[in-house]
């Protein structure tokens, strides 16, 4: 049986029927967690969603679950040498390449090309035009480091080389980055126009944009963060905000989400919060049927599945 | 002796001072016209900057006008044949294709991605992630239709490449349009998923997109100019925006500028007024002198100028 709990309407559900026929589907609740999932979810061969990461402990018959996100930090905890024997995870890196890499330059733009302000003056019908104008950057010819060269910098790249952008891409871990030592990433911080980070949540990561990495960053630099919120220290990125050392933020993530009301983030200066929206887009979930259609094909036909998770590197 | 009446600071005048050595130079007032600009102008041999059309007509001396914008549509009604005898004008052209590339893409771009409705969310502190993601939309592979093929739409075509667009533009006079006749761009108006508009005013492009041709977009297309308002019947865009045919506009120009406090443009939905900044940049004076200094060794050299206004096509 499949077990999955993601909001389809009729014609998804029928979509996903006829995928994994003759096996059954039970559909979750994709709001709320009934006694009914749980239980489907223990009798489940696979699964497809998310689920409370106790569950997977207990899932003795489960062979394959197929996340639909690309964070995995809730569930890393948990007994994985034991685990790993006997269910297969897999994750949808790579699958929000494309939108974020989109909501990352709509970001950027907004901010060179004064976006942000000029929506704001709308419901006022206050025309600026003349005090704007010697205001706005050109993206053209800018310094861009990469924090983080998976799927996302590596698209990201692409979308900027037309501009004449110099793109430096630090990583650990992927291929294709230009830098993979922390020492080399510092060294290249002074000179950035835009910084822009998307690193997964690990151990490693938490915190990596404190005071001293922040205080490397020029004045006036742009920073973009649509990996995951705890890479920053916030009360500092707010106090640089504030000051106006950093020209402005781009954030898809937070430490808390929904942030909070009172957070001072909500209000700094030149900053774009883009609630956790960058990966999204009006056909998301019929892309992640198709996504996972591909890898049920591997899984049934014994091959390779597509994005299985590392658990002990943590994503 | 040159005349001037751009806003120039202390170290651009020296700049100027420099470059047409051992001439020398009138510095006008950028802000209100005084007799004595009007004196100087009479005077000049060179002028760089603009002046009430009159003066053209008056100025005996003037040999070369170098125009500070790439509209010149207020000049037209000049004698030209008689005054082309004496004075070569030019303008701008190309100029300001990079940043208004860029805030095409970022007008586009914060539309597609819901950069204005979370930059409107902000003040509020309203976390609407769930609402917002279904809603978003993707550049990529999407049809793009290129109403002018200038200098803005050539370089529009090279930043939209990566994101597989398919690109379609028309243009009567510039190489490298794909369509040049009027039935052909109505021919492909419908399949665009996104119309872009860079027309000089004439009295070809004068009220261009009216009933007939806006009716021609699909639903849920966006319009952008950021040639002349005079393409526009803004009565009929206004309509398409306020029943929703129209998914939005992103325009930097209209027919009146300043745009009057009470015209519906101001609220329409999905639409990102940028007030004829799209050209700005903070380097922006100095990237004109750097134009008039190469423009100004060709005058002395006695070669081509660049950007030569033909008065019978009109720009």
């Amino acid at each position: 049986m499949l077990f999955t709990n993601l909001e389809f309407n009729q014609q998804q559900q029928n979509r996903m029927r006829a995928l994994v026929a003759p096996d059954e589907v039970h559909f979750g609740n994709p709001e709320q967690i009934r006694e009914a999932d749980r239980e489907a979810f223990l009798k489940a061969e696979i699964a497809f969603g998310w689920c409370p990461p106790e569950w997977l402990a207990e899932a003795e018959g489960l062979r394959w679950m197929q996340f639909d996100s690309v964070g995995i930090g809730e569930y890393a905890h948990l007994d994985w040498d034991r685990l790993s024997t006997r269910v297969t995870c897999t994750n949808l890196r790579g699958f929000f390449a494309e939108p974020v890499a989109e909501t990352v330059l709509a970001g950027i733009l907004a901010l060179y090309r004064g976006i942000d302000r000029l929506v704001e003056l709308q419901p006022r019908r206050a025309w600026m035009k003349l005090t704007l104008r010697p205001q706005l950057k050109m993206l053209a010819n800018t310094t861009v480091v990469l924090v983080g060269h998976g799927a996302l910098g590596q698209r990201l790249k692409v979308l900027l080389a037309p501009f004449g952008c110099r793109v430096i891409a630090y990583d650990r871990f992927a291929e294709g980055a230009d830098l993979t030592q922390l020492a080399e990433l510092d060294a290249v911080l002074p000179g950035a126009d835009i910084v822009c980070a998307a690193l997964p949540d690990t151990p490693d990561t938490r915190g990596l944009f404190d005071e001293a990495r922040f205080g490397l960053l020029k004045a006036g630099a742009l920073f973009v963060n649509v990996g995951r919120g705890s890479l920053v220290v916030e009360n500092v990125l707010v106090a640089h905000l504030l000051s106006g050392r950093l020209g402005g933020a781009v954030l898809d993530v937070t430490q808390q989400e929904p942030l909070p009301g009172e957070h001072p983030l909500w209000q700094c200066p030149s900053t774009i919060l883009t609630q956790h929206t960058a990966g999204g887009s009006s056909d998301e979930l019929d892309r992640k049927i198709t996504f996972f259609a591909e890898n049920l094909r591997c899984y049934r036909q014994g091959m390779p599945l597509d994005n299985v998770i590392n658990w002990t590197r943590g994503f």
